[in-house]
């Protein structure tokens, strides 16, 4: 049963008189549940709570922190159903995409968990004492990375589970070993509420102390920016659209008397290179697989591909042709909100009404009914750069293609481009040689380049970089998917000659938690030998 | 014979009609060298010359950067004996601790070199392909660190070569791969021309593009706002004043349209516990210690002691005396410069002159010979709580003790410090265990924690983390010394299924690089045998 509260720390409240519904795009109706926004003394208590709880939370062993990530896993497949049927109702998102994303979700923690087992991702590094040396003794000194203190969370509407409140960002600041404050995505705030008694139930059970976990409602950013210019607040992770990103962005930086980290993934259209003899030999498998890959989830993923580059030529009006009829035949989905679908509509005219541009293929206005329907635009290269409009989002299921005379023109155009998640090329062995500048261009600009297949369907792995050149993120050094994730919410710190019983295990001679270590300058597992 | 220009790329131009000249403190008037501010125009050429060499000097061998680095190193040492001369002239600094930080400069240069050549640095993780996972394969997806773009360093003036043309920021981001631009700085333009001819003949030697590096000459803020705005920078190294440090912070976070990285060292007063057991024991030793450090080098340290925090009882009071009379006993040094001599003067009386600080030793006013004599001032900690004047930096050898009445008052007033760059405990075992909340608390604040020696003296190694919480740093992630200083000026970059031959080596099958490499999560340098 959902109670439409907050969770400050361990426990739920509802002390503001505003409440907020959820209008679900699938049953086009508001859904009846009520939920309180919080009101600005909840949310100190939030902080306080976090920032009390911090010194305690950090200090607890890496696997005890592992076995509450799992556990939190566990809580979450306790949900059963009734988290997916809310979350269906909330996000209009089909109901095996949200078991899969569930399934992500889980797996999401426990990769974290494993991470915190094996427990190298602290980065120690040695180099020990060198008493004898001339003209001066060298000290003993050890680093590693250390959490950072209460973290804020703004996750996105379209993830509810793999994007929010027990997603990647909140798993990486747990497992880093620091607190966390959601702030419920106004949009999913049942399927809120229920992962956040998930989280609450597994800091119970594994007898965390109260603020390790809260989360606050709130409409619009005052409640968000409350939290970010918080002096207890020491980093923010956030997804979603440009103009939430920056508001936080700015607040973080310049609106604190302490500048603070902001994670910000916002806006990416993700550029694809079609090359030539991949476009002869391979044309009409491309149109069907981008086809596919633009209205995935209705194209409302960070990583669908916006952009699509091609030399103009009979290939490449032959791929035009057959992406048009693939993508005329693909029904219109329900959009995550209503919000969103009508930015998507709106959007698109912004863009189909610029000079030059062409539209393949319009799709009819099912807006009515929260449906968006697929759409190919198309304008020249060199109107492409003159107009900055071109690079704006447009989130749903439309892209836009640029026609290039020549190389010299792909690769200036390519030039032209702001920052972005992913950057594909689909090229033979011989495109990848005649256009190696034209790659090239495209690899400096993105996070993740993709070759011969399509930019939809970011992996939770070790070696997965979902983060990119701004405007694509607020911070191109970081990855908000996979194992690295966890060092955005870190830092790095040196003892000098502390004793060794007051070392943390990472650092100590014998290596009790047998990480590999980086021992002056050498790699390896071994104990240090005290001289 | 020194020139007075700037060095666009490799070209010496003085297009510009304002010269500076360099006042030396160590001969108390302006040397007669005159050096041409740049104009706006040549600052574009510098920007324009290093955005067209990066993609060519990125795409190097790491290999040829490591000769690069080695060459600088030899172009330093060939300048010979004019070099230190210089140095002494413009900083005040005297010969030997110039000889000493030449050393410095150039183990930095080699470290680096070092780094290179070994090549794990990049952070190579790769998950192979699974093409056969159920419900969907998984491609293969390999991640390293990948140079950013034009960097712009703005040297110290207390370490004109270590923290300067040829220091660390510039060493570190050259290694990375990315061009340098160095503002060069006002106080030692002599030292900096010919540091930066060592590099143009590095550069020259090893057959670089035009553009690896230029320095320009400014006056003010803005040369140094014109390079840090500029699109086409990528990040900033800085290590001077909060204020000159947040000027440019501001400038790159709110005053460009694409924020980029900002590394300010600035400012820290580096506090030191000096626990119970530990003052009775080896009071005097420790006062002896202090006095040393205090002074060292003018006391003109980023690491200089400025807080001492005791418990009063006899044994501290012991120590204040003891302390006095050894501060008393050194006499005054010459100041890097009129300004810092100005302000070092200045802010020991804002200091003195607050609520219940009581001046233990004022040393004579030296400053018509810029010279800085030691003093040492005391409050109490309820009075330091209240007011947050007393956490400004006085440059100089100075000191600030805080008398706390007891372990919980110990807490407090540690839990009230600002973010410092050092943290310095001086305790026995026994002290470590009582007092274990306060050291905690500490560590908290600090990005390096030291143990029974003094703060002063950075180690250039593997495990040094020279940065902290703000506003010791901008950015408590980074380190400005050390090989992970290299790790600010790079961002992770994922291939996802890109052919073996267009990978670079790093993430290559074969491995032949021999690198540490993650794979599948597991660490080794082994080749990966294609399935």
């Amino acid at each position: 049963m959902l109670q439409g509260h907050n969770l400050i720390g361990q426990t739920a409240s509802a002390a503001g008189d505003q409440t907020l519904q959820v209008f679900s795009t699938a049953s086009q109706d508001n859904l009846p549940e009520k939920f309180t926004v919080a009101t600005a003394a909840e949310v100190e208590t939030a902080i306080a709570k976090a920032a009390a709880a911090f010194p305690v939370y950090q200090s607890l062993s890496p696997l005890v922190r592992a076995v509450f990530l799992e556990t939190i896993a566990e809580e979450i497949m306790a949900l059963g159903d009734p988290l997916i049927q809310r979350a269906m109702q909330e996000s209009g998102l089909p109901e095996a995409r949200l078991i899969g994303e569930r399934g992500r979700t889980i797996g999401q923690l426990k990769l974290f968990a494993e991470i915190l087992k094996e427990g190298s991702w602290v980065e120690a590094v040695i180099d020990t004492a060198l008493p004898e040396r001339q003209p001066l003794p060298r000290a003993d000194l050890r680093k590693m990375l250390v959490p950072i203190g209460p973290v804020v969370v703004f996750g996105a509407s379209n993830f509810p589970f793999a994007f929010s409140t027990a997603g990647g960002d909140t798993a990486s600041a747990l497992a880093a070993g620091n607190p966390v404050i959601v702030k419920a995505h106004p949009a999913h705030l049942g399927t809120n509420e229920l992962m956040a008694g998930a989280i609450r139930n597994a800091i119970q059970k594994c007898n965390l102390p109260d603020g390790v976990f809260s989360f606050v409602i709130g409409e619009g950013f005052a409640t968000g920016l409350q939290l970010v210019k918080h002096p207890q607040i020491k980093a923010v992770g956030f997804t979603g659209s440009f103009t939430g990103g920056m508001a936080l962005y700015k607040a973080a930086t310049t609106e604190r008397q302490s500048p603070i980290p902001v994670y910000a993934e916002m806006s990416s259209i993700n550029p694809v290179l079609l090359l030539k003899e991949k476009l002869e030999k391979d044309g009409n498998a491309l149109a069907a697989s981008l086809a596919g890959s633009i209205t995935l989830g209705v194209g409302q993923f960070c990583t669908n591909p916006g952009l699509l580059f091609l030399i103009n030529d009979a290939a490449a009006e032959n791929f035009i042709s057959e992406l048009t009829t693939k993508l005329s035949a693909i029904p219109g989905g329900t959009m995550l909100n209503a919000g969103i679908c009508k930015s998507y509509y709106s959007n698109k005219q912004i863009v189909a009404g610029q000079a030059g541009v062409t539209v393949l293929l319009e799709g009819d206005d099912a807006s009515a009914a929260y449906k968006g329907t697929p759409a190919l635009l198309e304008v020249s290269a060199a109107d492409f750069m003159q107009n900055p409009a071109l690079q704006n989002e447009i989130f749903g299921p439309a892209s836009l293609i640029v026609k290039c005379a020549d190389e010299a023109e792909l690769q200036q155009a390519i030039r032209s481009l702001h920052g972005q998640l992913t950057g594909t090329v689909f090229a033979t062995v011989n495109d990848l040689t005649n256009f190696s500048t034209a790659v090239n261009e495209l690899t400096g600009k993105v996070g993740r380049v993709v070759y011969n297949n399509v930019p939809t369907g970011v992996e939770v792995c070790y070696a997965m970089v979902h983060g990119g050149p701004f405007p694509s993120t607020t911070d191109a050094r970081s990855t908000s998917v996979g194992a690295d994730a966890i060092k955005r919410f870190v830092r790095p710190q040196c003892l000098q000659d502390c004793p060794q019983e007051f070392l943390p295990d990472a650092l100590k001679n014998e290596n009790p938690l047998n990480l590999m270590r980086r021992i002056n300058g050498k790699y390896g597992s071994e104990p240090i030998v005290a001289s």
